[in-house]
């Protein structure tokens, strides 16, 4: 059985939501307060030792890290082998987007927590970091439909909760033209779902 | 042919020089010199729009981020497939690691560059930053020889350039036995490679 440890308002937590709803995977929810930092309480940390969320947990075995947590799903639940194909060169065009939206996407988030929940995080320093990486994502989608390969992929479901939350962290995306018409073709995919600030 | 874009004091392509040396591969290496930036040149950025190293060519395909480089060379050149196993499960547990490696290793890189070449970023709060993430391996290789799997994988290669390191970041890591022992224990891996400060 496929539990997922989740915050609704979590971008991370939705991404793996999204792929889960793709996949038509049953699964339940355990609801974390993360606002009451129910994920640094030491029963959370004994289930992840960093006290971040997501947390996914297959049959027992834990796995943390939202883009660790696609890959396994991909590659253990996708019979199509589409959004992870199997081999080694297109894993690494889809594992290089991972990373962006692992670390400079994040700054997404961070943004968002200063300005939702009073993070004490520079702001304005968060802001520009993402708006660099915006600019990227941009270019690289005026010439392609989608980020890693020519299909939908993890890369792109990894890549769009802190694109489309953009503006619940300050940030106006609506002068990235091929970044908005990405975000509308992943809303159009199938069993596409979306969450509170996306619609 | 297999090409790495590297600078030699960089954790980062270290981690990647060891594997090749680890898979006993030949490849061609592309100095950069990154204290004159040449990595955010025209020249480099129409390679990696990112303008970071490490950067592989394998006989045209291009891969940037050093953990999904370590996945790439493990996947397609590691016959044994112990770096890194082809079952989902097995892959998810050296994953998790590599997303730290990625991510909260890299606050010693941060503190390492603010140290050696004056980068302005608030070193004692990557300092900080890193201490956390060292106390969590540490707890961890208590209770494990390797990182993720009983035997040594890429994850173990992605964590221990900025572990061994750390002295160069101003962080002190004698007190931590388990690290420590950790770290001799890669040094002892065949094939294994050092770099300036790693003997």
């Amino acid at each position: 059985m496929i539990r997922l440890y989740d915050y609704e308002l979590s971008g991370s937590c939705y991404k793996v939501r999204l792929l889960l709803n793709m996949l038509s995977l049953d699964y339940e929810k355990v609801a974390i307060d993360f606002v009451g930092a129910e994920h640094k309480s030491n029963d959370f940390l004994a289930l992840n030792p960093l006290g971040e969320l997501p947390l996914l947990d297959d049959s027992g075995l834990l796995i943390r890290d939202a883009q660790t947590i696609l890959v396994y799903l991909a590659t253990q639940y996708d019979v199509t082998h589409t959004l992870y194909p199997v081999d080694a060169a297109s894993q690494s065009q889809v594992l290089q987007w991972l990373a962006i939206a692992g670390n400079e996407l994040m700054s997404v988030s961070g943004a968002r927590l200063a300005k939702s929940l009073h993070y004490p995080l520079d702001i304005e320093q968060l802001q520009e970091k993402a708006k660099r990486i915006f600019v990227l994502l941009d270019r690289h989608l005026g010439q392609h439909e989608y980020l890693a390969l020519e299909h939908l992929t993890i890369a792109d479901i990894a890549c769009f909760p802190y694109s489309v939350l953009a503006n619940e962290a300050g940030i106006d995306i609506s002068g990235y033209k091929h970044l908005i018409t990405w975000i509308e073709r992943i809303k159009s995919a199938p069993n596409f779902i979306g969450m509170p600030g996306v619609k």
